[in-house]
């Protein structure tokens, strides 16, 4: 009897009619022959309720009480469902994340789970109980406190909770139905994808697509647990990410790309004037390392005259922090000029089979010049390629790419 | 330097603007030399939402789903009263009842207090840290659970701890200033007591009084924790519960009546035509113990023609489970005739000196009778009289014997 997880989120559960269509769900998943872990959110709007709350009081509080506050919107939630299986006839039983054995380190707001002891939630299966997990939280066993695990920590539970348990399948329950080629709300004909890579959902992910959040695709790269992402909705097949070779080869041989991004919360730096000497670079990314800023791609033009520029993108969410650390290194580092511009957006292609195709960087700045789009910057992984171009120029440029790699995919390489 | 345990009620803390207001005043204790532990409630209302949201699904739901459930409103509620001191400038920190080491038996929602294990607290005390506890709450170390306490819980938990940390004082701020010698909604010249011995209050709360819960009394009492009911609205001085002889006796010389009460959940049975034979008394009663139902006032009047009748009386709130009882009795024990009586009340004198004065008893009956209050039952103890009258009497019952006792109280015995 194999075991499958199943998470929903704030929207599928957010009043009573909803918690029991999910408990629908769950106990025909558990009758079709399944030890089921539930994995649910908080009811949509409890938790910004409560941090209203908090921030009426200040903004600078205390993480510690924070989570402490804020894990309550998911265990108030589950004895709610728990008792909704109960009512179809299946014995449910909910559990916090402390319960549920979630250790974390002590990261308040943003912890990592450390290990997971299963042991109680093994014995409530056997004895075929329904498990009802608080998503997002768990515990830190050296103060006892309670943590949360950041954004999208419900599917970081469920992936985790799913490894752990080596679980079949961790299902994933959304307002979507699926991974798509491209943001449908954008391009009219993407489509939906049967299966993606892990790898290939991650740099998704990483590049804008919001169906999954990286860390819990990063998670279920590492523990090789298949996603299923599902409608909460509607009763369809979904998409599933997965590692499982025969999957990828398929596709391997089909495609090239499997999906077009793009992301506008992106900025620029520009860093003029630096003197062109060793260790100068180091310096500059050292110290946006240093106060947590993410900077992700970077071009250094070669010195002239003694002097150098470097270029680098953050997301605009870090500019005035990345700007503050580099107005404190203009003092150090002499006569340096800063450039911002926060009209950008990173636009990407994605997928597995790229590298066995010749020719799908040329395609992309063809198309991209073809329709007058300016490619500021360029950067590369074996999975993916992205431009960062005019703001503006972001959702056409997506059609553009889909139209050229995936509507006629089979035309490339 | 002593430590207070405060109590605040789910009205005192309904608000982020009363949090504050509550806030104030801890810190104000504090920084008068106190080591300070807080209980706080669940804002007012948001622990009824969620038991709304359970009672949708079914009457007939899991106690323990219901103590997971119905406890966040006290664990939502606790960080941002420590974040309210914190911004006075003061450290604190919220305990949940697992974090505050509050170990309880498995009784969902009624558990009963075993053991406190106060490291954790008195470590954060000493480091001058305010504890914010979250009321109402526990654990069963056995099976991880979180439990609730029942009726009056927050009040439970601070005593509780009051007694377990060695406190000199619980005080608990409520929305009255104290104890009163009766109603003063009814009596207008009720007047605020000082001081009451732990018994007298425990006989109060019995007997109607809604200020304390007689459970907190009790553990008040057997702890000898000193309690004051204060008001959390106004700056002024409570009610002192306390078995501190010098208070005792000081109150003792003056006046025998403390309060005087009444309590119209009360209802009586009698039973007609009994077998007048050895046991059955026994056997009617074990019968009613063993379905938990509260019997208070008993009379037996003597066989005639080798049959007996039995009265007594039950809460309100009893009576139909009473009666389940009754009815099956009716069919061991023969032509048993079951009458009841809804409409009636119980009025009560308390007051520890009572047994040192005579004629506390002949004077209740007198003016009752004087102002045509007719006597139904009448059960006594050390420091109370209780006399069952016809319900619509109550209130003038209660104000002619605060008359009779309280305002003129220095003239009688």
């Amino acid at each position: 009897m194999g075991i499958v997880v199943m998470k929903f989120g704030g929207t599928s559960v957010a009043n009573v009619e909803r918690i029991q269509n999910v408990a629908a769900k769950v106990v025909a998943k558990r009758n079709a022959g399944n030890k089921v872990v539930v994995v649910a959110s908080a009811m949509a709007g409890v938790t910004d309720k409560l941090i209203n709350m908090l921030k009426e009081l200040t903004t600078d509080y205390d993480l510690r009480e924070y989570d402490q506050m804020v894990s309550t919107g998911e265990t108030s939630n589950v004895p709610l469902l728990a008792q909704a299986i109960k009512q179809l006839g299946v014995p449910a039983m909910s559990f916090t994340g402390t319960q549920a054995g979630i250790e974390t380190d002590n990261k308040y707001s943003k912890a990592r789970i450390s290990k997971i002891e299963t042991k109680r939630l093994e014995a409530a299966l056997d004895s075929g109980m329904v498990c009802v997990v608080a998503g997002f939280q768990g515990y830190c066993p050296e103060s006892g406190d309670v943590t949360t695990l950041g954004r999208g920590g419900s599917d970081t539970t469920a992936v985790a909770l799913a490894a752990a348990l080596h679980a079949d399948v961790c299902e994933i329950y959304t307002d979507v139905d699926g991974v798509y080629t491209a943001d449908p709300r954008n391009v009219r004909h993407a489509k939906k994808l049967d299966v993606i890579s892990h790898e290939e959902m991650l740099e998704l992910s990483s590049l804008g697509a919001k169906v999954l959040v990286s860390r819990c695709v990063e998670l279920g790269m590492n523990y090789n647990v298949d996603i299923m992402v599902l409608s909460s909705l509607e009763d369809k097949p979904g998409t599933l990410v997965t590692s499982k070779m025969g999957a990828k080869m398929a596709k391997m041989e089909k495609i090239a790309v499997s999906g077009v991004t793009s992301d506008k919360n992106q900025a620029k730096i520009t860093l003029r004037d630096l003197p062109d000497r060793p260790g100068v670079a180091a310096e500059v990314f050292s110290a946006l390392g240093g106060t947590n800023i993410n900077v992700d791609m970077i071009i250094q033009n070669f010195g002239v005259d003694g002097i150098a520029n470097i270029s680098f993108t953050v997301s605009k969410t870090e500019l005035p922090a990345a700007l503050k650390t580099c107005n404190a290194l203009a003092k150090t580092l002499g006569s340096l000029k800063i450039e911002t511009d926060e009209d950008i957006a990173k636009v990407s292609i994605v997928g597995i089979g790229m590298k066995s195709h010749s020719g799908v960087a040329a395609t992309m700045f063809k198309s991209l010049s073809d329709n007058n789009i300016n490619i500021l910057m360029i950067s590369t992984s074996e999975i993916k390629i992205s431009c960062i171009i005019e703001e503006k120029f972001a959702e056409l440029a997506v059609r553009v790419l889909h139209d050229a790699f995936i509507d006629h995919g089979d035309n490339i390489g």
